[in-house]
């Protein structure tokens, strides 16, 4: 087993941390976004997508998608349980987990991908967008905030996969100026509760 | 237990096919997007998203995200199994059904959103983003007629939720022009069998 990843990107971090909680170590190998070996026809065969994180399994299957890979490894090694314990609380955890990924991550991320240099020529860019992805997680963070009030982590009591998804997506709003503001005070203390953890240097 | 939905908008759809799949019926009550009630005060205490569909469960619970409400119904009524059967095979399906939501029914729906007059005024809109989105739609479809060249359905062998999402997000495509071409023959097989289940005019 081995798992395809790239160090500065934000997915590959998502499962890291993941990895790490679990207390699961797995051999890494650098594909570099940086100059494109993502896009390149040899990793293609890999994933079509060009996206990273890939888990290479040893009977050689790929998988990918960070949730997905997260999940394979959820049924491998079960605790601690970063994705739910019954049926409801399953479900509990991947409403909040796709809420921090498409209200916050893929804003932090859509905004630094239609804006940023490093992608000039790779990808389709368009300001205009980036523009409004910036604003729409400035929105979702004060709304956040507000979540965070009553509990002390996103999807309630407990750790999960929201928590990682919700602390990479914000980190990498860092790159677009997208930050906690200093009213923010239960996102504040959220962040600075999951950025102690050991997990979110892996 | 009841679901809030909208028959024309592609995720209620998502959810409406998967449960006519496993023979589940659930009184819907519909929430029109059309004249903004899912923006309403009332509907964002329910889901401060905005998103539709929502379980609302018999102890009051809440559950939004598409694919956590089908979450929940799977762990309920796991028969037939939509979402896997094993760890690898779970995964497996959870990778796919991530590629035809992020590369096809993101990228049909993100071609209207930006650009119709449906939403006009009520969400933030690019009309360059709306182009890119187009763009990559017809792109993934040519790949996707590639990946069902050996393979029955989206994920392997057995009809899956993958299928759905990337059924409804086909469908979805035509309001923007965005269509199975002729020579995607693998592809427009594989929608002709999709689309000839009883579910998929749930």
């Amino acid at each position: 087993m081995k798992l395809y990843e790239y160090t500065q990107a934000p997915n590959p971090r998502r499962v890291r941390v993941f990895l790490a909680e679990k207390g699961i170590k797995v051999p890494y190998e650098q594909v570099d976004i940086g100059t494109g070996k993502n896009r390149a026809p040899e990793f293609l065969k890999i994933n079509p997508m060009g996206g990273l994180p890939v888990l290479e399994l040893d009977d050689g299957t790929h998988l990918a998608e960070s949730v997905a890979i997260c999940r394979y490894f959820e049924a491998l090694h079960p605790e601690p349980r970063l994705m739910g314990i019954d049926g409801k609380d399953a479900a509990t955890v991947e409403m909040w987990n796709r809420r921090m990924e498409f209200e916050i991550l893929s804003m932090t991320a859509g905004a630094f991908r239609n804006t940023t240099a490093f992608f000039k020529g790779k990808i389709p860019q368009s300001a205009e967008y980036g523009a409004i992805c910036k604003d729409a997680a400035i929105k979702r963070l004060e709304w956040l905030d507000t979540v965070l009030a009553d509990r002390p982590y996103i999807a309630g009591e407990r750790f999960t996969i929201a928590d990682i998804t919700a602390m990479i997506g914000i980190d990498f709003g860092k790159l677009s100026d997208i930050r906690i503001l200093p009213e923010q005070k239960n996102l504040a203390r959220w962040h600075q509760s999951v950025s102690s953890r050991p997990s979110a240097k892996a």
